[in-house]
């Protein structure tokens, strides 16, 4: 074991008392959230950080799962040399990291509407006894984190020294930081952005299409037919994925490199390039682990988010972290400098690092070792 | 009619005389292609330029044709004002254009593969009376290439002042001044390449499984079944589409509009923003008019195609024109710059044009305008 480890982790489970009222007016009730915690609360329950995770992650965020899943939330560049059953922040989280264990409690959950332990269409609808499928409610970042929210209240939480994630887990400390500006005191936003730009709406709306339209989707409501949407949900992790990677990183990994040698097969059902077969053992590799309800409903939930500058500055009061990555396309370092400049305009407190780094949106996973020192630093300010 | 129309054009039909033998070794007779002709051939057979098309093109370069299709293949932000039925390259081709009609005899033929006209996967196997399906032989650009040398021939066309297409169109007429180096006087190369970037590669590979994995491709054999692989080459069509433009080009056309007012509607099914409307119209309307084989093999096709440089510049003698669009990232501009290069080390006649253009890949189509200067002055060179 890594001496900068957390160890060996288990998931666990808490189920909501209330119901949890969404954005769209509807309810759900009966909600269930998957969480893991790392490190020890304070007495004055003073130290506790909220990661979120992005589309794909889950409350395993650091340590080794005490049960290893079949495929790991670590996939893509970032599998290479990876454990399995490592949490998805584990570079990030524990002794001595970034979000650093020896001073803060940890909380990472599943968040709502995800497939990983957390309420989500593929759970059992109260109302019916069956998975809700396409009867799950349409939601929103900011239902996400109204569930985060009623979580930590049941843990006896109410107050965060910070709420960091990357991605869609930055839109969630964003929403955090406008929803509960008096509850917390930092936020850590990697790789984000106020509202997605619309080439990013086109990428998400394609993904989806690409799940709807496999007929073994069946409107959504697949679980139990012994079918699903695996061949619609991997084209949908295709696009993801390349979107999640620069240009110049797949052709340093990949050039034109041929699967056989130096000679095509002229085949049309066979991968041809080395590139190829990565894409499909990325797809495959995800539907092994994801549920094709779940993609749809983040993926909507996070085109639709719009934090709505300039007037969200003025009723954040966190001290704001942005961090973001010059070949990262998909989520643009302009969007961050779009959110420090309007907070700047309002005299609010705000850190902005943009890291030269050539992986493209995946960088928040891959260049951890420059992320940390930023982070530890920000976190440690104004703390004696 | 405007003037500078070549007005109404009847898509011709010629049938090859002898077989066609392919890279991979596989023959193809009773060979059809597809053609139209403007401007009048010179008594020296002399004048003769051949465009040839991308993906997604047909013979029907210029003019209005007599028999306006369902669906131009002008479409995209290139529909916007277009008379329906008329040719995809119409603003080049015509008297006083880029492709000077009072000058030079055009001729523009169906690709090899292709689904409109020319023989194609959804043709008639000879050996079989039944459509090819997927006995449809693996192809490349240099039977593309062959095809258009054969139908010369047939034409009694031994020589070409000029090969010019975009895209795959340039990667023809890279092929032809490689293959037939002394039956080429010069190239128009335009938002081209030596070699598909990784990226590329990866989309394409995206786009054909997108078709593939939708059970209703049914291996390829389609045709006469009542139904076709349309969902999944509509996603396909999606990820092309997207990847034509560029980031700043979309944000520019829709940015985060919705399609109903102010709200959002907490719809999965229904397009929420403007953009994800405009791409189901994109797949609806594309589907209607093109095969899911040819597409599949013309994606596979110009996957492949590698000119190998440097050493492929020896063999050109043809005066070469690249042009390339500073926001297009499919076809990036270090493609022709490499081409280029790779020419000059040779001592080789070439020039480079870089248009400073926001529309991405599809500039090829859109910025016609400051095409035409350049690729007149170039054609005209050496010319009384």
């Amino acid at each position: 074991m890594n001496p900068a480890s957390v160890g060996i982790v288990e998931t666990q489970y808490l189920d909501l008392p209330g119901s949890l009222r969404l954005d769209s007016g509807r309810t759900l009730r009966q909600v269930r959230v998957a969480y893991e915690t790392y490190g020890t609360l304070s007495p004055a329950r003073d130290n506790v950080i909220l990661v979120c995770h992005a589309l794909s992650g889950d409350a395993h965020a650091a340590g080794l799962s005490s049960a290893p899943p079949e495929e790991g939330t670590r996939d893509g560049f970032a599998a290479a040399g990876s454990p399995k059953g490592i949490g998805w922040w584990d570079g990030m989280i524990g002794p001595g990291k970034a979000f650093d264990t020896d001073r803060y409690f940890v909380v990472s959950t599943n968040l709502l509407g995800g497939c990983r332990g957390t309420t989500g269409p593929s759970s059992v609808n109260p109302d019916t006894g069956r998975p809700y499928g396409s009867d799950f409610p349409v939601i929103t970042v900011a239902d996400m984190v109204r569930c985060e929210r009623a979580f930590l209240d049941s843990m006896g939480i109410h107050r965060l020294a910070a709420v960091a994630g990357g991605s869609l887990g930055g839109m969630q400390a964003l929403e955090w930081a406008t929803s509960y500006p008096d509850q917390v005191d930092t936020i850590v936003v990697i790789a984000s952005t106020h509202a997605l730009q619309p080439q990013g709406v086109a990428w998400n709306a394609i993904a989806r299409e690409s799940i709807m339209r496999d007929p073994a989707w069946q409107g959504g409501d697949y679980y139990g037919t012994g079918r699903a949407p695996d061949a619609g949900m991997g084209v949908a992790r295709m696009v993801g994925h390349i979107t999640y990677l620069s240009a110049p990183s797949l052709a340093e990994k990949f050039g034109r490199r041929l699967q056989s040698g130096d000679d095509i097969r002229y085949t049309l059902h066979e991968p041809e390039f080395e590139v190829e077969s990565y894409l499909r053992h990325q797809a495959d590799s995800f539907v092994r682990r994801f549920d094709a309800n779940t993609y749809l409903h983040l993926s909507r939930a996070l085109t639709y988010f719009d934090l709505r500058l300039p007037e969200a500055a003025k009723s954040i009061t966190a001290r704001t972290l942005l961090i973001a990555f010059s070949s990262d396309w998909l989520y643009p370092p302009s969007g961050s400098e779009t959110i420090a400049a309007a907070l700047r305009d309002e005299g609010k407190p705000v850190e902005l690092h943009l890291i030269d780094a050539p992986y493209g949106h995946d960088c928040f996973l891959l260049e951890e070792a420059r992320q940390i020192p930023v982070v530890r630093a920000f976190l440690h300010e104004g703390r004696p």
